[in-house]
Order: C-alpha cells, then sequence, then structure tokens
C-alpha cells in the first residue's frame, strides 16, 4: 500500500483555507487513519491530531506517543497533565471544526479553550476517495460478493438464522480481516432493518434479508444486502410484488448517479418509484450513505442532502421495503461515481 | 440479574434536582446499558437517553426503537427528520449534562438547540456501586484470576509474546463473554504500558507484563496485571529492585483506601513509597481508574482528584515502573471500598 498522508493532510490545509476555519481537531478511529495510518484509541485519555493551514500536531498520551508512526510533530503528555491546554496553545485564533469522533467530554473541556466558535468538520474531506481507495473498494467489494455468492446455499429450512448468521461470518473472515455485521433477517424479521439475527427456524418460502460487511486488512469496508427466498416454498404473492418495486428502485438510484446530480436526486429517484409502486410509506430509511475507512460516512443520499456528487465518492444505493410483522426486502450495492456515472462494485445477480 | 433500572433512574433524578441541571442527555454504550440494560449503537444516528427531574425519554431512529426493551417513554425518528429538535423539545431551560459517549456531531447539534450551558454529566452517577454490581465485580475478578494462575504455565522460553497472547485470548473466553485486551509485554516491550504484543521470543529471565481483561454477559468487566519472569534464567537485579519498589507501592495504594479518603491522596500513598526507593520517575501513569460497565470510568486515582472515596466505589490499584529500552513492571487488583477498607476482587500472588 502506498498512501501520501501528507498529501492528505495538505487538502485538508486547502480545505481550511477555502473555509475559513483555523484547524481542524481530528479525534481516533477512521479520520485519524485517514490522515496517519493509525488505529490509536482514546477513550477518556485525549488523542487527536490538529490540522492547522500550516502545521499538523498529534497530541496524545506520552505512552502512546511511542509507537505512533507517522510523520507529524508529536507532543506527548503524562496522566495529571491538561492535554487541552496542549491542543488550544496550538490553535489559531478563529473557529475550530471538530472531528465526529470526539466525545463529549474532550468536545466540552476544548470548546472551554477555544478561541471562537466550533463546527463540524467541513464537509468533503474524506467523500472524494483517491485511486488507491478505490481499488480497494472495489476489492471490498469483490470479497463481499464471493459470501452472498455462497449464500443461497446456506439458507435451508430447518435451519436458524444464527446458525446461517455464523456461517456468513466464517465466510467473511475467509475475505476479510474483520466480520463489521450480519443480519439475516428472515420473514418478519426482515421488516426490522437493523434485526441482526436469532434463533428463528427458516421456513420454505420464507424471504430472508441478507446484509453483511467487512474489513480489509487496509480498513476498506464492504457492504452489500441480498434478499433470498428459502427453497421448497413459494413466498407471499405481495413480498414479489414489493421485491420488484424495490429492484426498480434500486435501478432507478444507480441510474440517477452522475456528477454534478444532487444526492437529494439520487434519493428521490429511487423512492419515487418505489412510492409509484404503492410501497412509498414502508421504505422507512434513506437510500445510501458513503462508505471508506467507515462504514457509514459522507455523502448521505438522503432528502433535503443537496450536495452536488462528484467523480470519486462511493456510497450505497440500499432501497427497501419493510411490512411489520411480514417480510422485508432489500438490495443493496455500493457504487462508485465516475464521468459516466455510477460504476457498482458489487456485482452479484439482483433479480430474486 | 435483576437490576432495577427505575431505581438507576430516580437516583440521576435526585442528583439532577442536588446540581441545580435541567437534564442529562445519555448516548449509547455503557452509560445507556446503566439505565436501560440496552447496548444499542448509534453511530451518525442519534441515540440518546434524555433524563429530567421528572421525565425519561428514548429518542432513537424508528428501526431501533422497535426492538427497545426498556420501560421509557419511546420518540422513534426516520431518516430525513430532525432528531436534535424531538430532544429540544423534551428540556426544561436551564444548564445540560452531556454523557461522555456522545459525539461531536450530536454535541455540537445538541448545542445549537439547548437554551443553557452544556456540561460533563455530574460525576457519580455511575460510581458507587450497587450490591448486584460488586457481586458482578467480584465474579469477573474470579474470572481473571483463574486466567492468571495458567498464565505463569504459558510463559516459556523460545515462545512468542504473540502465541501466549493468543492462549490468554483462549483462557479469558472460557471465563468470560469477550476478550477486552491482552497486553504481554515482555523485556524491553514492558517498558511501554500501552504495547500489545508482538513476534518477540521469550528468553531465559526476560520480566514480562500480562494485563488482561474480558467482559461478562452482564457487562461487567475484569482487569488485571501480573508482571512474572520466564524459567530457566535471573532476572535483572534492578527488575527485582525496582519489582519490589512496585510491590510496596501496590500495598501502600490499597492500605491507603478507606471512605472519606481523598483519590488523589491514595495515588499519593503508592507513588510516594516508588518515588522514596528512587523509581519515581518510572511509574509514568496514574494509579488507578474505576470499573463497572466501561473498563476506564469514575473514580480516577490520580494527582489533583480531590474525590473523597465512598463505599461501594470499584477502581484498581495498579502502579507501575517502566524503564525505556529495558523491561517494566506493573501490578494491578480491582479493589471495592468497604467501610474497613479496600476489598481486594483480584485474589492472585503479588510477590515475584
Amino acid at each position: 500500500m502506498s498512501i501520501d498522508y501528507s498529501a492528505r493532510v495538505a487538502r485538508a490545509q486547502a480545505t481550511l483555507r477555502d473555509s475559513g476555519l483555523a484547524a481542524v481537531i481530528i479525534g481516533t478511529g477512521a479520520e485519524l487513519a485517514y490522515f496517519t495510518g493509525s488505529w490509536n484509541t482514546s477513550h477518556e485519555r485525549l488523542t487527536c491530531l490538529v490540522i492547522t493551514p500550516d502545521s499538523v500536531t498529534l497530541v496524545a498520551p506520552m505512552v502512546d506517543i511511542v509507537g505512533f508512526a507517522a510523520d507529524v510533530t508529536k507532543v506527548g503528555w503524562a496522566d495529571g497533565e491538561d492535554p487541552y491546554r496542549l491542543v488550544a496553545d496550538r490553535l489559531p485564533a478563529g473557529d475550530v471544526g471538530l472531528g465526529s469522533s470526539l466525545t463529549a467530554l474532550h468536545v466540552l473541556a476544548l470548546q472551554a479553550l477555544i478561541d471562537g466558535e466550533t463546527t463540524p468538520l467541513p464537509s468533503g474531506l474524506f467523500q472524494v476517495k483517491e485511486p488507491f481507495e478505490a481499488a480497494e473498494l472495489a476489492r471490498a467489494g469483490a470479497a463481499i460478493d464471493a459470501v452472498h455468492a455462497q449464500a443461497p446455499g446456506l439458507l435451508q429450512a430447518g435451519r436458524t438464522e444464527k446458525e446461517v448468521a455464523e456461517d456468513l461470518a466464517e465466510l467473511i473472515l475467509r475475505e476479510h480481516t474483520a466480520v463489521d455485521f450480519v443480519i439475516v433477517g428472515s420473514g418478519p424479521n426482515g421488516a426490522n432493518p437493523h434485526h441482526e439475527f436469532s434463533d428463528r427456524v427458516l421456513e420454505p418460502g420464507d424471504p430472508v434479508v441478507v446484509d453483511i460487511g467487512g474489513t480489509l486488512d487496509s480498513g476498506y469496508h464492504s457492504d452489500s444486502t441480498r434478499t433470498y427466498v428459502v427453497p421448497g416454498g413459494e413466498p407471499p404473492a405481495e413480498f414479489v410484488a414489493a421485491y420488484q418495486a424495490v429492484h426498480a428502485g434500486y435501478q432507478a438510484g444507480i441510474a440517477a448517479v452522475a456528477p454534478g446530480v444532487l444526492a437529494c436526486d439520487v434519493d428521490a429517484a429511487a423512492r419515487g418509484i418505489i412510492a409509484e409502486a404503492g410501497w412509498g410509506q414502508y421504505f422507512t430509511h434513506r437510500t445510501g450513505h458513503g462508505i471508506g475507512l467507515s462504514t457509514h460516512e459522507e455523502p448521505f443520499i438522503i432528502a433535503g442532502n443537496e450536495l452536488p456528487l462528484a467523480e470519486g465518492m462511493a456510497f450505497s444505493i440500499e432501497p427497501g421495503v419493510y411490512v411489520p410483522g411480514q417480510w422485508g426486502v432489500r438490495i443493496e450495492d455500493i457504487v462508485f461515481v465516475e464521468a459516466a456515472g455510477a460504476k457498482r462494485l458489487n456485482l452479484q445477480p439482483t433479480t430474486l
């Protein structure tokens, strides 16, 4: 992997100059990893990266500074010292953007010392992917596709959701470094988009929502959903009709993606088709979310988001229909924005 | 398990009345689990519990409300709605305490709508344990003790830290539901308190810091450290001297614990002995941290913390000495504050 962290910092500094912010303070997790390659954890001891238009400084517990590889100025602090003062001393006067992973404890202590307003990070720091990131997201897509290719064979009547989920987790680990989530929502459980899995026994003809994702060694994530039918029986006719509507919405969402198109208009394209078919009230969530070093990040494909899409963005298109007590349908692919439109990074079949 | 969540909420409401806060807003993770038993996750979609002196309301995505068992008022929101407004509409005017797990994204959006100042949570919401919690922490102590009892047998010359760590993780899982962390710091790696493990091969006479912890099914954590010597050789004489100083500091810290004693004075008791022996500059971290549904929580046993200890508090006593490039020593037990003083929840031998 060749990642040019200093180029990432330089782009953030250009964003600072454009946005008029004096600095951004980046917490731990994916945001710190993006700028430094380090997945340091933080908890109640402050670890953060302070980026100003002409400096970049890691402030972290002395004991963690030792192992920190990135080529940035490092300021360690010992238990009993005030780390917030160390940060504040490095900030020019002005407004400061705060990384989304900083927790309330740190936010409140920083705000007390910052000579200006605090705001969320300027949008767009992470959402246009570099070629390396595009390649990793494509690799992640192929990895989860290889798992979905084996999913139909696991969904046999008489097995429990949990048994299927355990098999899926093992398959995900063969293709990834970590399992992020496994959703196996059969029959009525499919109607809860955030159901994980249960001891429910699959029955012939049950619709089953299978939403799975993992992390590659590079930190990039996969995320793909298919809705299957357990063999040996016919699914409900209404489910088949809803599936066709969701599939049409999914296709319309993908077709709407192009540089310059607004994120909300992609949501509207998918949602409109599903609403026209009479299932609008059951499509209860946004159409998609960005993906990269976080499974959920900008851009969000949702009503009200007037962000123009740009080449290099990556996000999910995942319309669904959820009828409480009955069943659910969701189809989800990650797409990458190219000049010509959406390039799908998941290529498993989408028809029932 | 019989946990009276409504009693916990009632205690928080009494704290609100005492502190003059209009409300507290609790995020997800251990804090939400403490008040509701639910380990819902949140990410970029707001999930929070709003406690005022006379109400308690969960605000969460509609899809997550479905499975939320706790007996509280539930307000679900759909993608595209403003969840912060739903929270603000439930707040009396006045200052509001924010749970430490709320992230910057949520903190900033809430602050924009709150009619008053925002502060950290009032201290003490979680730090005095109920009898049930005391019993679970004792059970966690016994669980990790059972792992430490087998650690010496694993530390054979020629094995790598990683091999030992993998064995320890398996043993932790036999006694717990999850592995929280495994530190195997041999020789110079022991000098970094936050080292995890590496491919370094153990040599006869190597000092090895082994710091391990796990989570019980109830959500309560274990955390205990012992420093061992790999058989077949003699450890450095300086290490043995430092071990004796750390052991004396550990004993002094435990002896200092009693209701009414200040947290900082327990730190000073342990630190004073180690400094007197000439190792003070190498004891680079605080003496301890509280433990419960979080591995690190209040009270912190650290210089400057003038909190009087009270019966029912639980925290670590874990002095250490770290000589860069050479070796480290740490001895750590969890103690529980009783009327008569500290009751150790870890009972493995502490002599070398």
